[in-house]
């Protein structure tokens, strides 16, 4: 099935927003055994009508993005509508799902927002569970008299796109697509480089029949692709569960503190997080994941020295003698947040994220991660990210979370 | 002058690397008057010479991306060459430097890398610093028989195209393009919706002829664009400023983290948190920005209700009273946290995240913001947010920081 992309929105040719749409979608796809064969960008124009009308005839799958929203720039959905000869029409329960949102956020009704409930005539309704616009999918030739492709019209935000897709249009997809036996799996590898990942597994792999290998480098983390039938995917999972053993953690698209939420979870254990240069970000991701709360008690971000010694009680000489960034002090944060919080496990961060901060002893980038738990003893280990900000955070972030995942599985 | 952008890149089109390249060009190019008018994103194969083809006749200018590398799928070089009727020629200089580069890196001569010192005849060379493909640039019209655009022909990598383009491109670019007098300008809006702006400002500013508007949301944020000579901006800029006011947080393509830190520096003042529902997330943005340790003191995750009470010494009896995510609880927290940590501002969260502890009194998306300051009376107030968790934190935290901003520009 030959499938395209058209992504609307002046603000993407602006280079205001980045695109994220594209990588999402063909990866949302592929194990479906479909492509995207071309996607184009174009404005909140009349370049979208003309786009569409050149696409149409020429593809059995669309999908198009941006325009549904509630202002004078949104006019995907009346151009759609227009071109396969449709009458757009206003969907009562739309429209009431509407004002009741706007009702519970307190925002006052305007004009434009009823439009968000108009929707072509033989349409089916893709409800947005995390917006207000709807998006909607029209089968082939759904005018008898213009010859069209299945098409998917969704929202441009992509936290409103992404559930979306993933509830609402696969399932769809699933009818549509011929059955592929093509299948695809995912390692999530942590503590290991891309080149040292390949060194582990790539020739071994690679000589399988039928595989197809891809890697993929995140902040602190590598994803290990393998594409192919059942068969070399069983081999080729046999080869890379034995090379590459704990550092894998996950093939069931988790994040890293989803997996240590879920553990902790199992072992009915919690944690509590003393955090100066990751300044929240480990809390912040272990509380994104639903159910925290079960497992995580407290948290500290003790970003000046005077909160390490007042929140925490750290020993000021323990801050004098060694700096604020070393492994005593990461070991008695850790320690001394442990027995606060009363938790079976605490982490601890401390480092120079940068710009400024560093010196020739400890440059910008070194991190000490401690780690305390009831049962055994602190154990604390440096790090060195030579790198922004942001990215150094992450990675320390990751580091801190990877350490615990080790702990919690093998604890001695 | 109309310019397009085409993209190659099998790997684009599957998901597995995210296009840097639109907004790169974009954002480049804007202050010389151009705009990319399409953007067009095919894979390695014959897509790219049909594309070409459509495209040439159309633009006055064209960009084209990836595909001069040496290996057999990098066919770009060929194909342009091939459409516009150029021979391709081998450039003994660029040869020499391709061998000097392998020899200082010890990598082996190959077959296919010669191909990378091949231009059109009359090309002129963009010089690669950091890859071994140079890009080129072809006039308009290079061959008198066949109608063409001014072509840039440029690298893949990002961090081969940008120094080429910074350095080569913008040079032969400002030669080529018509001053002009185009301005942007963006207007970063928090604590009102999309709708709300439009219906503020909308009609009034399309009104002024030779303006240019757009919207674009983000959760809790509202960018809001103008475009236009310089006469219109400043008649736009009298509207906007007067209708929105204190709800326009930047002019400057700041987070309302960054300009939160800016304010409080210029100040000398200082912040603590005490987070429940958003876990860690406003001290962890407000610590991404550089220099925020001049002003943020302590963070406290206060996740249990233990840890609300062991932590900051709130009083059991108001949570039993009231309840955790309560007005009175959200008071208490902004109050304690400002005290323990002897900054001049604290701000505090409690709320429901979701998807499970909402309850019929307060659904999941319930959240109070309090804050207390050393001159003022404590703030307290209530939002709604029914979206996903994530989501929520984002939102409640924008509000949060958006509520501390507006504090302090207007403490009474």
């Amino acid at each position: 099935m030959r499938a395209g992309l058209i992504n609307t929105g002046t603000e993407l040719l602006l280079g205001d927003v980045q695109d994220a749409h594209l990588a999402f979608i063909a990866r949302e796809i592929f194990p479906l055994g479909l492509r995207i064969e071309e996607r184009r960008t174009v404005p909140d124009t009349d370049a979208i009508g003309r786009t569409l009308a050149e696409l149409l005839p020429g593809y059995e799958m669309l999908f198009v993005t941006g325009g549904l929203g509630p202002t004078s720039d949104d006019i995907t959905r009346e151009t759609v509508a227009d071109l396969l000869g449709l009458e757009l029409r206003q969907h009562p329960e739309l429209l009431e799902s509407l004002r009741q949102r706007l009702r519970l956020r307190g925002i006052k009704w305007a004009a434009g927002i009823a439009r968000q409930a108009d929707v072509p005539s033989g349409a089916q309704v893709l409800p947005n569970e995390n917006g207000s616009a709807p998006g909607f999918y029209l089968k082939a030739n759904i005018n008898p008299r213009i010859s069209s492709p299945h098409l998917f019209v969704l929202p441009g935000p992509p936290r409103e796109l992404q559930p979306m897709f993933r509830k609402y249009v696969i399932p769809i997809l699933r009818f549509l697509a011929p059955s592929s036996a093509i299948e695809q799996r995912i390692y999530k590898i942590a503590g290991m480089g891309e080149s040292s990942v390949e060194e582990a597994i790539g020739e071994k792999v690679l000589a399988i029949p039928g595989i197809e290998l891809g890697y993929c480098a995140r902040p602190g983390e590598v994803d290990l692709r393998t594409i192919g039938k059942p068969e070399p995917i069983q081999q080729a999972e046999a080869i890379i569960r034995s090379a590459l053993g704990f550092s894998i953690f996950s093939t069931a698209d988790e994040t890293l503190e989803e997996v240590v939420v879920r553990l902790l979870t199992k072992r009915n254990q919690t944690l509590a997080t003393a955090e100066s240069c990751t300044g929240g970000l480990i809390a912040h991701r272990v509380t994104n994941v639903p159910g925290a709360s079960q497992i995580f008690v407290a948290g500290y971000v003790c970003y000046a020295n005077r909160a390490k010694i007042g929140m925490l009680n750290v020993d000021r000489n323990l801050i004098e003698k060694h700096g604020a960034v070393s492994e005593p002090v990461a070991r008695s944060l850790a320690e001394h947040v442990r027995v606060c919080a009363g938790s079976d496990y605490a982490l601890a961060t401390t480092g120079i994220a940068g710009p400024t901060g560093g010196s020739a002893e400890k440059p910008v980038g070194t991190v000490y991660v401690g780690l305390a738990s009831a049962e055994s003893e602190t154990i604390a280990k440096k790090f060195f990210f030579s790198t922004d900000r942001e990215t150094f955070k992450q990675l320390a972030a990751q580091s801190a979370l990877d350490l615990l995942r080790r702990k919690i599985l093998a604890p001695t």
